[in-house]
């Protein structure tokens, strides 16, 4: 097994042992309060698991022994520990839960399959005796789609996929990999390496998120990546084709990615891989606004210049990468070019910082290189040369912790994420912070504190790109739910009347279910919900997630 | 409307009045029977139209007084022409009984819509009198889709989308342009070409087929150019998002591409599309067989070399090509490089030819050129230059009137196609040029007669590529339609036991309704036939088409 569940937080993000540079800063601290117009944070610890009541396991004998039978006794597990790990997934909504004791969600147990067979029998045996079934990956989904809601069912387990984690064959000539569904990031990644190979797929959450996971919620392109899947049904197995390109009708594995576990469980997948680049090359400009930096990447997809990677932070994520990467800090600091320098240049008012990285041989890395410096030469932008980007890249997998010591410390952080066409990209952009910066006003703890609202440009394609936005606001600490609510609201609507997508790498889950219907429309939904009757006609499959 | 039926052969492909150069070609003949293993090849013509018994209109009066309110008396035509040139598309076995003059599949009228709210009023109608509906773009296919079938129904009627034929709508800042489903290719490239953007999509039918049946077939990549389309269904309009990605669950435009009609019909599409390049260059290399040129385009694939076309044809087509562009020709005959010169360095024991065009500004064409140029010569290719490329350019779209001078001359021309990944190519292209050949020799109409069997790779990708054979056989006058069956079976399963799709991009249609279960499994048309159902309670749209 990849990850080992009982090393990790029930209640937060990643290594229970993990301890992030920022606890103990309080200079940043001090600026985060006085940014969020609070006299102070307060110290809202988690409670620990000692102390919350977990609601008993409603798992029938018989339905034990039966899963006992398919999976063996030690892959069916019931401790306090791993039904509370298991409760839900990592969203903010799901953390303020969790921190809060509420274990509501947790399953009635945990099954951990070791292959597709196995999968299968337990789909036969839940659908035969009604009980709900969640698949579950990494856990690390932020919209509420692996907590262990029953829907009409007495009982629920969880399918921990992640005993299943082999990589099962590299295609060298055709570059693909087939893999279990349940291996993590690192896991995978490590074995494609060991072969000359890397998937080019880094996630935020890649540490511990799955290649299933992926799939299932179309994280980031995965979709894009998937050459074929196998998804077990309580119907028996599904297999995609596993073609380059097909026009037979209606291609299967369009249905199985973002299926997110509603249809079936995913239990193996072929992926497009690469050989490992000679060259990796991360750099960074800025550029004196935000419009500017979007406009060079626009360009940069539309005459097909090749960049594996390309975020563009916009003033506000800047100015608060600096401060986090600077403030209290005693050794290690970043070293930011001289403030005289950007004022004047003119970079100083509204700075945006975009990291772009360019991979292949070292002859055309560089060649790409230059074609994107002299995009972004031509809309104002500075280079800030590879430090500022190697910088991002050490680092960019500690950010999802940063979550669990703003929680202690009194403070939310939500990520709001949304694509779009370029054409509607800026009045999306202003739409959503604009509804955010007044939302988190509307709910916040006291007069005057405000949220820190920021955007990161990503994904972009000649077509369009993906917008994320991180915010971060003072907690209310009676309604935090609430606040959270309102917030997200807020938000959503923005997207939704900006002509933005719900979701563009976390998917629908729970927390987007109140959208889904304006994005997909009624007879989009009838079609989702015939091919959920096709696959899973008693309906145990991931129950209240996906579908209205 | 941009194509006048009218002007075109109700029994063939496009235009009344071409005429090919090589009907006159008695050289060229004559070659072709010898290697056809004939003496002689018979004079076949097909019957005129006045010969011909059309069936009588079923359609019932009060239906006609409901179309002729929905859409005018005028968009509703069953005159003996219209009704025969929308019996069928114009797959071979189309061909042979439209020849023979079997016009038992012509629909009972024809109704051109005029916008989408007419065909949801056709739709709603046809649902409530139980009248089949067949959508009709440009009439190309080759797999039998637009047949008027009538299913269970007492009546059918072809909905030919040929007025809609508006370009709505070009977002520049996006690179996308939306367009009513019934313009075809010439008419929406114009109309591109005229505000400096190209679509970047010439299948060989592009003449006359059009921007809604190469979504609904998903021909050759269109599915990867769609953006968003809109659908008509007898439940009302189904709208997908337009957005560059989503992880919203399963897309809907994913379930509209490959869609064949049988689930809606499509009114609009918006499509990515592209700045007229500076620079297309089209050129041409000779490899010394097969699997080297094949090699070349996926390293080229592989390392990320940006050709828009790729087209590889085995050593079958290009002798058969090299026959076609000299015999018989008295003027303008191609020069081919001279044979001793090809002797010398290798190059005529299998040569292959290969097709490529680099586009964009200049600089990056040539270096994009120089870097494939690179690769091939690493896999012992000679550059034949330009020429030879923009002789392929210029003539591409004669290929397909070509088949009728074949038939009129006892010979006929079938098409298979498939993809597959790069390791499965080289079994993939035996197995299926031997089943091929064993096919038609046991279905020739005389002893000692054989097929020519040729094959093209194309669309290739990281992943794999297409490969497409064509093979000219002598016709067997007394059972064609058989000997065809024979010969597509034979093809079919070929391509199922050695891991190729059923189609690339002509679709699945009543051709290879025997082949997409195997292909889909039983779950997967479950799959598809819970979305029908959703969307066409009834079943009235293109009965016995895509699902078995």
């Amino acid at each position: 097994m990849s990850v080992d569940r009982t090393r990790m937080r029930w209640n937060g993000w990643g290594w229970a042992a993990h301890k992030d540079d920022i606890a103990p800063r309080e200079e940043l601290w001090t600026w985060l309060a006085t940014e969020l117009g609070m006299p102070a944070l307060l110290a809202t610890p988690a409670r620990p698991l000692e102390e919350v009541t977990l609601p008993a396991s409603k798992l029938l004998a018989p339905d034990r022994t039966a899963l006992n039978a398919i999976v063996g006794e030690e892959h069916v597990r019931d401790t306090a520990f791993e039904r509370a790990f298991h409760a839900s997934g990592r969203s903010y909504r799901d953390l303020l839960r969790l921190r809060a004791g509420d274990l509501s969600t947790a399953p009635d147990a945990v099954v951990y399959p070791r292959g597709t067979e196995e999968v299968l029998a337990v789909l036969a045996l839940a659908a035969k005796e009604r009980i709900a079934v969640v698949p579950f990956g990494g856990g690390t989904g932020a919209v509420g789609g692996v907590s262990g809601t029953r829907g009409p069912f007495e009982e629920v387990i969880t399918l921990d996929m992640s005993a299943m984690d082999r990589l099962i064959d590299i295609d060298p000539l055709s570059c693909t990999a087939t893999a279990e569904a349940g291996i993590c990031g690192p896991a995978l990644e490590k074995a494609l390496r060991a072969k000359g190979y890397t998937l080019g797929h880094m996630p935020d959450s890649f540490e511990f998120s799955t290649l299933g996971g992926w799939i299932a919620h179309c994280a980031e392109g995965a979709a894009n990546r998937l050459v074929a899947a196998k998804m077990a049904t309580p119907r028996g197995p599904l297999s995609t084709g596993d073609f380059p390109a097909s026009a037979a009708g209606v291609q299967m594995k369009d249905i199985v990615a973002g299926s997110e576990g509603v249809f079936g469980v995913i239990t193996e997948a072929t992926v497009h891989i690469r050989r490992l680049p000679q060259m990796s090359d991360c750099r960074a400009w800025l550029f004196r606004d935000f419009e500017s930096g979007a406009a060079a990447i626009r360009i940069a997809m539309q005459e097909g210049i090749a960049c594996s990677t390309l975020r563009l932070s916009d003033a506000e994520e800047t100015r608060f990468q600096r401060a986090y990467d600077t403030l209290g800090k005693t050794s290690g600091a970043v070293q930011w070019i001289g403030n005289r320098y950007f004022k004047l240049r003119g970079y100083d008012v509204k700075p945006c910082k975009l990291i772009a990285v360019f991979e292949g041989d070292e002859r055309i890395a560089s060649s790409e290189r230059r074609r994107f410096h002299a995009v972004a030469r031509k809309h104002g932008a500075l280079s800030l040369g590879r430090g500022a980007g190697e910088q991002w890249r050490k680092t960019r997998f500690q950010a999802p912790y940063f979550r669990d010591t703003l929680l202690d410390r009194g403070a939310g952080i939500e990520t709001v994420e949304t694509a779009t066409s370029w054409s509607k990209l800026d009045a999306l952009h202003a739409g959503v912070q604009t509804a955010l910066e007044a939302a988190i006003r509307d709910a916040a703890p006291r007069e005057g504190a405000r949220g820190i609202v920021m955007c990161r440009l990503a994904d972009a394609s000649p077509q369009g790109a993906s917008l994320c936005f991180t915010t971060v606001f003072p907690r209310l600490l009676d309604g935090d739910i609430d606040q959270w609510s309102r917030i997200k609201k807020a938000a959503a609507e923005a997207v939704i009347a900006n002509g933005g997508t719900i979701s563009h790498h976390l998917g629908v889950g729970r927390d987007h279910l109140p959208w889904i219907t304006q994005e997909k429309g009624q007879l989009g939904i009838d079609v989702l919900r015939a091919v959920k009757a096709a696959l899973d006609p008693v309906g145990i499959l991931n129950p209240g997630k996906l579908l209205p």
